[in-house]
C-alpha cells in the first residue's frame, strides 16, 4: 500500500522546504510543481493559463465585466476550469497510485481522502506572520528588496487565493486542523528537526 | 531556563495520557488535578466549587434567578470568580518557575506567554469525534455503560465548556492551530509515537 503525505503550507512557513525533506528522507517521491505540468499536459491550456486557475480563486479570474449579456462566455470559462479541476484531480489520483509520495498543496488532502490502498497522512505547515515575512527576507534572490509591509501584503494575498481556492474546492476551511493529522507551527519547530521526527511517525 | 510544555485537549482525543506520557519521558515534573488541589489551597472556597468554576464556563454557574433585585449577590459570585481565576494564574506562575514542567489544561498556555526565563512550548491534542467516543468506550471503568450516544453528548458537553471558560479567560479561541506549536490528531497517530518524537523536539 503506498503512503502518500499531503502538505498543506501557509505561504513563508517553510512548507515546501518541508515537504522535499520530508521526501529525501523517506526516499519517496516528491511533486510540486511538476503537478501543475501534469495538468497541463491533459488539457488544451496554456501553462499561464492553468497556473492562473489554480492558484487563483476561480471566481477572481472571472472577467470584470461579466454580466447577463455575457453569460456565454462565463459559462464557456466555468467549462474549461471544470477541466481543470478535473485534471488536476486525475494528476493527483495517479500519483498516488505509482509509489508512495509527498504531495505539496494542490486539495490533495481532499482528492485522496478516500482512496482505498492508499495510506493517507495530512501535514498543515504554519507559522506566525513575523516569522514568515523574516523567512521571505533571509531566502529573497539577489537583487530583491521587498520591505516588510510589501511582503505582509504578498503572503496574505497567496494565502487568501490558497485559502479560496482551496474552500471552492473542498467546501471545507484551508487550514482547519480537523482536516489533518498533524499541523506544525515553524515560527519555533526547525524545519531539520521535524522532518527528522515526522518521518519516525510515518 | 525551565521548558514548560502545555497540553490543550479535547476531551477523550488521549491529552492526559500524552501529557503525562510526555513528561516521563523528559523526566519532568507533571501538573493536571494537582492545579485544582494548589487553588484551593490559596482561596477560601471548597474544592468542588472551585472545580466548578474551572469546569465550567463561568456565565453558566450563575444562579438562573439571577434579576436586578439580586445584583448584590451577583456582583460578590463576579468577585469570588476573580479571586480564583487570580489564584489559577498564580499556582500556574508557581509551576512554571519551580522547574521544568508539563502542564495539562488550565490555560497555561496563555498565563506563560510572555514570561521571561520559560522556554515554552505549546501542543494542543485533538481527535475526530468517533476515535473520542471509541477511545471513551475502551477505557470505561467496569460497570460503566454509557453509549456511544451518551458519551457524544458529553463530549460535546465538556468540550462546550472547555472553549468557553478558555475564550472567557484569555479572549483568544480554544483550539485555534495559531495558538499552538503543534497540533496532534490521535485519530491517526499513536500517542507513545507521538510522545516519543516530540520529545526529540524540545
Amino acid at each position: 500500500m503506498n503512503t502518500v503525505i499531503t502538505i498543506g503550507r501557509e505561504f513563508g512557513s517553510g512548507g515546501r522546504e518541508f515537504g522535499y525533506k520530508l521526501a529525501k528522507e523517506l526516499e519517496v517521491a516528491y511533486y510540486d510543481k511538476q503537478i501543475l505540468s501534469e495538468i497541463v499536459d491533459k488539457t488544451e491550456y496554456s501553462r499561464e493559463y492553468v497556473q492562473d486557475i489554480i492558484e487563483s480563486r476561480p471566481s477572481y479570474i472571472m472577467p470584470s465585466t461579466v454580466s447577463v449579456g455575457t453569460s456565454i462566455g462565463c459559462e464557456y470559462q466555468l467549462i474549461q476550469m471544470k477541466e481543470i479541476v478535473q485534471a488536476q484531480t486525475e494528476v493527483i489520483l495517479e500519483m498516488a497510485s505509482r509509489s508512495s509520495c509527498v504531495i505539496v498543496g494542490r486539495c490533495a488532502d481532499y482528492i485522496l481522502r478516500d482512496v482505498e490502498n492508499v495510506r493517507l497522512f495530512r501535514i498543515f505547515i504554519y507559522a506566525d506572520l513575523q516569522s514568515r515575512i523574516k523567512r521571505c527576507i533571509d531566502r529573497a534572490p539577489e537583487g530583491e528588496n521587498y520591505t516588510a509591509k510589501e511582503l505582509e501584503k504578498h503572503i496574505k494575498r497567496v494565502d487568501k487565493n490558497r485559502a479560496g481556492y482551496y474552500s471552492d474546492f473542498t467546501l471545507q476551511k484551508w487550514g482547519d486542523k480537523n482536516n489533518y493529522d498533524l499541523c506544525i507551527n515553524t515560527s519555533k519547530i526547525r524545519i531539520d528537526d521535524a522532518v527528522t521526527n515526522v518521518a519516525k511517525l510515518l
